[in-house]
């Protein structure tokens, strides 16, 4: 189908983006989600076609990563820079925020001529995504009364709870995979755990991932080893959906009987929910002994489920011995970047250019959720970047 | 008024700004001022109308930052955007200007492709001015030796002497709140030290205040405890200057007094003018132990002058109890970012919203120094931009 | 010549650099070199006309700094930003690099908006120049496959063997100083080592000096104390290219006799070669007592050649007395970074505005890289430039 028709098609859709941050996918409508998956695919074709989706003149795209990034950093000012916005860190070391500014002056202080604001906070259980609705709070504080002359929006960038971009990428993956959403009907994707040397890392893709594709009538299976839970509450929104949606939604704990006849498998390692809970009063007591004995505990516990690895016998269980492995990078390759990890290498080879492309629709995604926060009619707009015709490259 | 015709009235102005740096308000004439706060508040409504004020296709708009900042540095980033210059700091932790690089040639070695350099200096009494005139001789030299295309333009963002941007943003929020500068004749405005539980802050804000505010026919009461002076050759500037504008200056010594019948309170913690000249000298002979104590003396001197502290009691004494609290932000606010500080929580949310859109002109203060720095004729270029009518956000 | 004939002659030329990295010089024919150069001249020329060559609408530059850099990153941003990309640093302490990431999968995850990517390495022998070439291979496979819109090109901003963008400064410098590369024939060039208080300084410099230079006919003397040897492999493609160009070659270990009748003095210190290796393992094997040892040994060594030192006396020897006087900056000046350095104060002084000349021409030649690298036919794209005649400052 040609620009145009994909374009007149998305007046179809009943989103409600216009002025709406991005925090949970599961706060966002169906038709909300169509439409983002749509604008970031015409944006990326736009641009492949030479044609720049170039909108603001001017403007800044603030971004605030309280945890180190690079595909998401990239992502992030590859989004805004299509779109003409400038990306300005916020950097938490090199202002004043630690010296007692409270987070409502901040977000008004950088917000000036502020388009958007992306957060990256996924530490501390409880917290990330808690700080992004103070920012949103202050901002519409500083909105409603005459400080700012527009709404900064926000998108989620990867908090305690949800990674919307990241999860809206893999989705848009599977997607072109399976060629439409509706295509994805009656697979079984697994979210299955995978053992890593490290420990700590955030539950915001897992939850994410079911949270979202049971919405699309799949059968989700998330499997990880007893004790390696994910928020309770997350989880309940996954088992709704899988309802609502007509597939299903089930945990199970043994990564060879979980990947059985699957189509999909995105295999991940993740910290178990009441780590995180302990972890986080650690960091906030800022009891280093405590964190220290916590994570040699938790190294051990670990250490326990090496079984935990996507390779190619477990592949051959899955349907037809050749389900679409999924990551959200970078992956704990064994033998590559670590000793045991979370897939062998020749099971990783198979996928790692697909694993490429999964992650070359994140910017597209970003720039798609800064589109329909600040256009009300996003077709309309579209249209008229198209009719410009402005190259991007080239005189 | 419309856009057009306050355009049209700066020609009325005098001023002379084209190609020259701003350092220190009190080097800048009448009209020169007038021009800045103008411009700055003529760029704000352009872009509040959806008119890009672009004005530059590429360029660089450098910042090096030799103290930590949020808000300017956000700031300068949104004035440069504004017109179309890309910040690029110069880091000199990442740069070889530790290696011995000599400023002068630094200054050339960043400037090649360079519209304007914004600096902040104000750790070092007798040196951040200083360093910035260093800057400036050396552009100077490159631009005459034909290594520079043009001569770059250097905005003070903070020195040990000024901070214009801060105050020329005051004064336009004054002028906001008054609606004119003629209504701020006769009016009484007391810049006050206040109590904080921190040592060592510039004395940069209340000497820019003093100096500036004294050329609109205010009454200018300077409040501090006794020991806490200010650099006396300005404060001299800002007794001349009072003299000059039919207003008056004062130094008082105790802030219940000071804060009587007043109009207008800044509220503000300095480190006193002789204690910054011993710490600079420490600071020099890097004598840490000499600094240590030095602190250790001073902040014990705070501890007695708790009672400087801005609240609802004072604030009754202003005229008709109701002066308008000013803060270039952030600050010292007791019971929220520190036990005992400048202000009480209380008072200061009666006038938080008023702080924030006083710090939302700095942005706009910014962009008219850099367009008046490089647009001989403002009104001309303005007229140009209005006519061409380009949207800011859109297609 | 005015510009439409300077650019009408590149249509003689017979460059290949369209999608080609720029990795070293001795890679390149003639004609792309001159390519370069002029391609670099004539985008001064459109800027100091104040004519825009911006040729992207959006896009990314990345900048990878393995080693501190003041001048290449400000001559890199400003190469991007004249022709419209915003640069991006790949910070490796802030990005996930450190955490098991390969190169492969790095440069294809910052790469997907990406249209150049410029790179600093320049600390290990054996690694520099590598590296960048694990990233062209990663960006190959990743356009091969369909992960990369289009292949991002690369810049060698300096590397263990070679430092184009250096050395092809200095050359634009010295094609300015002498009016053609033609009138450079038989002209004699020192590329002289000087004594430095520091070790360790990469030997790129002199390596790209000799086997640029060497190209144009001019006899080349490389003089330095014994045992201060640069690769041997390089060494060779110099001699090769002398022979070639109709020029000489030859090594000499005394300074006072080398300078005799120069045309040209390049005085710069770099390290041993073969302590560059020692240093190479002892790095790898994070051996900090050897490091320390053989720093120890190198400033010992290097104590005993202050003599190398470029002064007056050595300048009069030169041809007429005044030779040109060359350095890539910093320089070490005796007196003034330095007790005892590279070149005497009054020496320096007598070239330094001509060292900012030459050191002012890197933005361009960066630029000129990237457009040649983008753009097939430089000649048509630039009259597509001078025909649209966009302002680069004002409306």
């Amino acid at each position: 189908m040609n620009l145009k028709n994909r374009i007149q098609q998305l007046k179809e859709l009943n989103s409600d983006l216009h002025k709406e941050d991005f925090l949970l996918t599961w706060e966002k409508s169906e038709d909300d989600l169509k439409m983002v998956l749509e604008v970031a695919d015409i944006l990326k074709e736009l641009r492949d076609q030479n044609i720049s989706p170039k909108v603001f003149d001017s403007g800044l795209a603030v971004s605030i990563f309280r945890d180190n990034s690079t595909r998401t950093r990239f992502s992030y000012a590859s989004a805004a820079n299509l779109l003409g916005l400038e990306v300005q860190d916020m950097d938490e070391e090199k202002s004043q925020i630690a010296h007692g500014e409270t987070v409502r002056e901040t977000a008004n202080m950088i917000s000036f001529l502020t388009d958007m604001i992306g957060i990256r906070d996924d530490m501390y259980l409880g917290e990330g995504n808690k700080y992004m609705r103070e920012v949103a709070d202050a901002l519409d504080e500083g909105f409603e009364k005459d400080v700012l002359p527009s709404r900064p929006g926000i998108v989620n960038l990867q908090c305690d709870m949800d990674h919307p971009t990241q999860s809206m990428a893999d989705l848009l993956h599977l997607k072109k995979e399976y060629g439409s959403l509706e295509n994805l009907k009656g697979k079984k994707m697994v979210m299955s755990w995978a053992y890593s040397p490290s420990y700590g890392k955030p539950l915001s893709v897992p939850q994410g991932i079911i949270a979202l594709m049971t919405r699309y009538g799949m059968d989700i299976e998330l499997a990880y080893p007893e004790g390696y839970e994910l928020i309770p509450e997350i989880v309940e929104i996954a088992q709704k959906n899988a309802k609502q949606s007509g597939g299903s939604f089930k945990i199970s704990h043994d990564m060879t009987e979980a990947v059985k006849d699957a189509d999909i498998v995105y295999a991940k390692s993740w910290a178990p929910f009441h780590i995180m809970q302990q972890r986080t009063a650690l960091l906030k007591a800022s009891d280093k002994e405590g964190l220290k004995s916590l994570e040699k505990r938790c190294l051990l516990e670990n250490e326990k489920q090496k079984e935990w690895e996507y390779d190619n016998a477990k592949m051959k269980l899955t349907k037809e011995g050749k389900a679409l492995y999924m990551h959200c990078l970078p992956a704990d390759i064994s033998g590559v970047s670590c000793k045991e990890g979370e897939v062998t290498a020749d099971t990783f080879e198979k996928f790692r250019i697909k694993t490429y492309h999964e992650a070359g629709f994140k910017p597209y995604i970003i720039a798609a959720m800064m589109f329909t926060n600040k256009f009300k009619n996003p077709a309309k707009t579209l249209n008229k970047i198209l009719k410009r015709g402005l190259k991007r490259k080239g005189v």
